[in-house]
């Protein structure tokens, strides 16, 4: 990379979801005096009796979890989208448009340990969470009025998560969100164009460059995006170019579970903390298409900058003009690369 | 407004950034178990002598402040953006582009006063700030490499603001971010189509309609728009067309002061605290060209959702997929409507 861009304010480019972030190298060096997170104690029983997501214990609208043993699924009892959402569509002019939106919630507990997270539990379990995201895509995204599965995880409380016990949920829609959307736009558009996959080729070109690539497996590459937004924001993509996580094979499965593991267990090393992030997976809608143009992926989003108590804010300028990040990604892929896979706490 | 709108899940469309919010209005019944912030104290001195903002103190970089009676600007010793930039552009393909970025960061001390924010403050002295805001429009935007203007505010702790002194912040840089940039295509095509301001038509219609207006003045109107993302996002937006906020009269620089204020005041009345947010200026480029299709106006994205401790998480679903918002832009509006426009503090 061309050294201007390691010292100096530049913007980069976007191509999946066309759009810019300013990148502003010199800036790390500003001392900070502002806002400092609370780290939550690390030190949580496998069982908590007053856990609405551990096994056997009642939930706020009186069911009782079963004493599950693995992963165990259930309908989000706060769900922001409901199945029972009567059809209705109101356009009054171009300023005044909505319309009903049909969809629902799922919450995945990921381990019956309520002190584990993805970074501390088995390959072999995650390969549960992996397999119990496949299912739940297929029998969602099977519905008639499902067209867009989203699975993702808020982890940590400075992520407005607001239960440690290791879960993930799922919010399925009638209409494809905006992010998906604007990948999709992107994705369709470079297909048509180039007959080939964004990713295959992008990932291609990092493998060469080897400037932001973490690690890779037989089947996925880790990397920090040339265009990432938050200080330590990565992606998984996978080698060979599916548009959604049930063209997986076996072999594939057990290999992401492999790269996720690894992946946060480096974040989790990164300041010796239990790393928040909202992380999940963009793929194909299930609309019935079938969506050649898609490449699916994982991506991660997370706050920390600095330590375990100083997270970046996207507030202000981000929030009125423009995503900003104070490193380079290069430098950000420079650290990852550097930390051990082998969990912290363990050693 | 129909009532399936009021009770079900549903979204709705953003004609100013060609975008879609999710609303799930029997959310906000959900019981919050996850992070609750802190509260700053709100028995700040008038002088506090290790501000670096306060008048006579010396800065980071050994500035010393001068003894300034209302408003004081200067260079953000930490700015993102910086002159000194080199011009170079890089385009291998298009999935690695990146360009240098000119520009230039300046703070805006708001006050001398350490223990004041601007609900606290006279309008006469708001009305400087707004001096000073057009002042630096003119003068930064008059520059050759200045295409754009962000004119904004963070506001409190929880918005990453690192010094609770009445202060607010100017980025400006060669290219147009991608919100305004958004909001110009959006008002580009309308005024196109219909020779007309999307802006005017909408809060034409809002007046009418009056479910969403919070109050008006001789020359703007606060409202709650109909697409609002944030619990109580608001804006302020001038009846007649103007593309800046230099084309203001004088007595429209009054009216937008009293505005200003008594939106603000409501705020710290709601939670009755120093009520967050992040806010700002959204208006027509400095690139030369007439902009015809610009209608100037003032957001404020707040984050507090239930009360001065409990905010809105954009995280996980928000990040990933949509935004989304857990009671209606008319709910607020009420909420926001019924409120005192006598500081708390002063009660
Ligand atoms: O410049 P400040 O106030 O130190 O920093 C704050 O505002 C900036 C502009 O919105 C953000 O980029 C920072 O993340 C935030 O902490
Ligand atoms: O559903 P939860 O975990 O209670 O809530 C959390 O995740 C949701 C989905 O990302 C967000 O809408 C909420 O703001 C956040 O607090």
């Amino acid at each position: 990379m061309n050294p201007i861009f390691e010292e100096h304010p530049h913007r980069r480019y976007n191509p999946l979801t066309d759009s810019w972030v300013l990148v502003s190298p010199h800036r790390a060096k500003r001392p900070w005096q502002g806002q400092v997170e609370k780290v939550a104690g690390d030190d949580r029983p496998a069982y908590d009796e007053t856990c609405y997501l551990c096994p056997t214990n009642t939930r706020m609208n009186g069911e009782v979890n079963p004493d599950y043993q693995d992963v165990y699924i259930f309908n989000n009892d706060f769900a922001a989208l409901l199945e029972d959402t009567p059809p209705h569509s109101f356009e009054e002019d171009e300023l005044f448009k909505a319309e009903t939106e049909r969809g629902l919630g799922r919450v995945i507990c990921f381990s019956p340990r309520h002190d584990l997270t993805v970074p501390e539990m088995e390959e072999a379990a995650i390969r549960k969470v992996v397999d119990a995201w496949v299912d739940e895509y297929l029998t969602l995204g099977g519905k008639d009025f499902i067209n867009y599965v989203q699975i993702f995880e808020n982890k940590g409380f400075v992520m407005g998560c607001s239960n440690p016990h290791p879960h993930g949920q799922i919010w399925a829609s009638s209409s494809i969100p905006d992010e998906p959307m604007k990948k999709q736009i992107a994705q369709l558009k470079y297909w048509q164009k180039n007959q080939r996959s964004l990713l295959a080729d992008y990932i291609e070109k990092e493998l060469f460059k080897q400037e932001r690539v973490l690690f890779e497996n037989e089947h996925f590459v880790a990397l920090v995006p040339y265009w990432a937004v938050w200080p330590f924001e990565t992606m998984i993509v996978p080698k060979r170019k599916m548009a959604r996580i049930s063209d997986m094979t076996d072999a594939e499965k057990d290999a992401f579970a492999n790269a996720y593991k690894r992946l946060t267990v480096r974040y989790d090393n990164l300041f010796e903390t239990s790393f928040p992030y909202s992380a999940g997976v963009h793929q194909a809608p299930t609309d019935g298409e079938a969506h050649d143009e898609w490449h699916w992926h994982f991506v991660f989003y997370p706050p920390l900058l600095r330590s375990a108590t100083v997270k970046k804010f996207m507030v202000g300028y981000e929030m009125l003009a423009n995503p900003q990040r104070d490193i380079t990604a290069e430098k950000s892929a420079g650290v990852l690369r550097a930390l051990s896979e082998v969990h912290y706490k363990t050693k």
